[in-house]
C-alpha cells in the first residue's frame, strides 16, 4: 500500500473539488491518502509520502503564491524527496489561460525535487485540468489520474 | 501599414481555419496580410514583414516538425527579425492536451530571433487556442488578436 | 522618455546587483526607473509605467513566492497594464537548473496581463540569466537587456 | 535488467558526445542500451525499450525539427510507450539560450505519451545540459542521469 499526498489551494471549491476526485482514484487504486488545504501541508510530513500530488488554480499562468510557498519553504529537507512519485492538476476560467503552465510549473518544482513524473496518454497529458467548475470529464480524468499516480508509487516502493 | 506573415501547417483544416480569421481581424487593422501554408513560407521573405504569426496544430505538445524546420531553417538570417512582431496559435484534440505548450514552443523561437511578442488581458493569454473545430469563441479568439499584432506592429514601425 | 519599474527579490545580493545593472542599461536609454525591492513594490503604482521588469532567484524552477504573490495581488488592476513591455530575468546556483523556467515563468505573468515581451537574439534569449554572482558576461546582458526594454517602452508610448 | 534507447541529434558531435556518456553510466547500471542517431530509430523498435531518452541541440529554444519529427510519427504506436520511463538532454551555445525549453519541450513529448519522468535533486534538474563542448561537469551529469533513468527502468519492469 502506498500513501498519497494530495494538497490543493482552493477558493471557489474548483480546485478543492478536483483534489476529492484524486483522492477517490487513488483509494480506489488502495492508496493510503492524506486530503489537505496546503496550508495544512507541513514541510516535515513530506519525506513520509511515497506520493505528492499538488493542485491549483491558475493565478496568471502559474500556481498561487501560497502554493510556490510551500515549494520554496521544502528546501529545507531537498534530496529527501527524490524518487517519489509526483503530479499536478489545476482549474482556470478559460481554456488557453494558463491551465498547463500552471500545472507544469508545479511539475518543474516536483521535478528540481528529484521526483518522478508520469504523463497521461489518453486526456489531459501533464494532469488534470478543470475549466471553471468540475464537470464529468474531469471527475473522469482526475479519478483515472489518482489511481495512475498511486500505481506508480506502490510499483516504485515494492521496488525500493 | 504593416505587412504582416501569417504561416500556418493545417491536415483536419482547423489550424488553417484559424489562420483566416487571424487574417480577417489583421486586414480590419488595415494590415497586408500574406496568409500562407507553411510549405509556401520562404526563409528570404521574412525579413520583409513586420509581424510574423506561425500556427500549427498540437503534435506531443508541440508545434509539428514543418513548422520546427522552418524556424531552424530561419538561422541563416538570424538576427534579422529583432524587433519585429510576433505571435502563435494553436488547434488541439483535448482541453489540458498541449495547446499552451504549443504555442509557448513557437513563442520560444520567435523570442531567441529578437522578436517582440504580445499577450492577450482577455481571452486565450498566450495566443488563440482552438478545441477540434474552431466555434464561435475562437472566431472572436482569432480576430481580435490579427488586430492586436497588426496594431503593435504598426505602432513599432511608425515609430521606427 | 519612458518610465520603468524593476522590481527584485534577492536574498544574497544576486540579483540585485543584476537589477542594478539593468537600471544602468535603461537609464542610459534615457528612462526614468524607479529600482525596488519586490516588497516595496505597491500594486496601485504598477499603471503609471511603461514597462515592467521583474527579477528572481530561481527557487524550484519557479520565481520565489514573493515574487508570485505580487503577481496574484496584481488581479485588481487587471487589463490596466495591457501594452506595458514586459521583461524578467534570474539568478541561479546551476546551469540548467531551472533559470530559464523562472525566467518564462515570469513571462507568462506578463503575458496573461497582456504584456509585450522581447527576446533577445544575442545573448540571454528569454532574459539575463546569472549562474551564481553576476560576471562581466552577465553585466553586458543585462545593460543591454535595460537598453532594449527602455527604447521599446519609448517607442511604444510615443506612438501612443 | 532493462533496455533503453539513447537517441540523438548531432552536428557538432556535443549531443552525441553527451549521448555516449549516458549511454555509459546506464551500462554501468546494468542496462542494455542502443545508441542510435535520430535517424536510424524506427518507430515499430519504440515500445521493445523499458526506456526512451532524447537528446537534441538547442535550435531556437526547442529540438532540432528532426527529432520533432520523430515524435510526430510515434503518433502510430500512441499508448503503446506509456509506463515507460523517458528522459531528454540538451547541448547550447548559451547559458540562458533555451537548453531548458529544449529539453522540457523533449519531456513535454514523452509525457503526451503517458511516459514517467524523473527529475534530478542535485545537479541539472530536468535533464543534463552542456553548453558547448561537453566538460567534465556535463560528463558527471551525463553517467548520473543514465544510470537513474536505468536503475527507474529496471525497478518499474521487475515490478510490472
Amino acid at each position: 500500500m502506498s500513501s498519497l499526498l494530495i494538497g490543493y489551494y482552493s477558493k471557489t471549491g474548483n480546485t478543492k473539488a478536483m483534489a476529492e476526485y484524486i483522492a477517490a482514484g487513488a483509494r480506489e487504486a488502495g492508496a493510503n491518502v492524506d486530503l489537505l488545504p496546503i496550508e495544512k501541508v507541513t514541510i516535515p510530513s513530506l519525506p513520509s509520502y511515497d506520493g505528492i500530488i499538488l493542485g491549483s488554480p491558475d493565478y496568471y499562468g502559474g500556481m498561487a503564491a501560497p502554493v510556490k510557498q510551500l515549494l520554496d519553504d521544502s528546501v529545507r529537507l531537498h534530496g529527501q524527496l527524490a524518487g517519489k512519485v509526483g503530479g499536478a492538476f489545476s482549474s482556470a476560467a478559460n481554456i488557453g489561460g494558463g491551465n498547463e503552465t500552471t500545472i507544469l510549473g508545479i511539475i518543474h518544482g516536483l521535478l528540481v525535487h528529484g521526483m518522478i513524473v508520469p504523463g497521461v496518454a489518453v486526456g489531459d497529458h501533464y494532469g488534470p485540468v478543470s475549466i471553471n467548475a468540475p464537470d464529468e470529464r474531469v471527475e473522469r480524468q482526475c479519478k483515472k489520474y489518482g489511481l495512475l499516480i498511486a500505481d506508480i508509487a506502490r510499483r516504485l516502493k515494492d521496488e525500493g
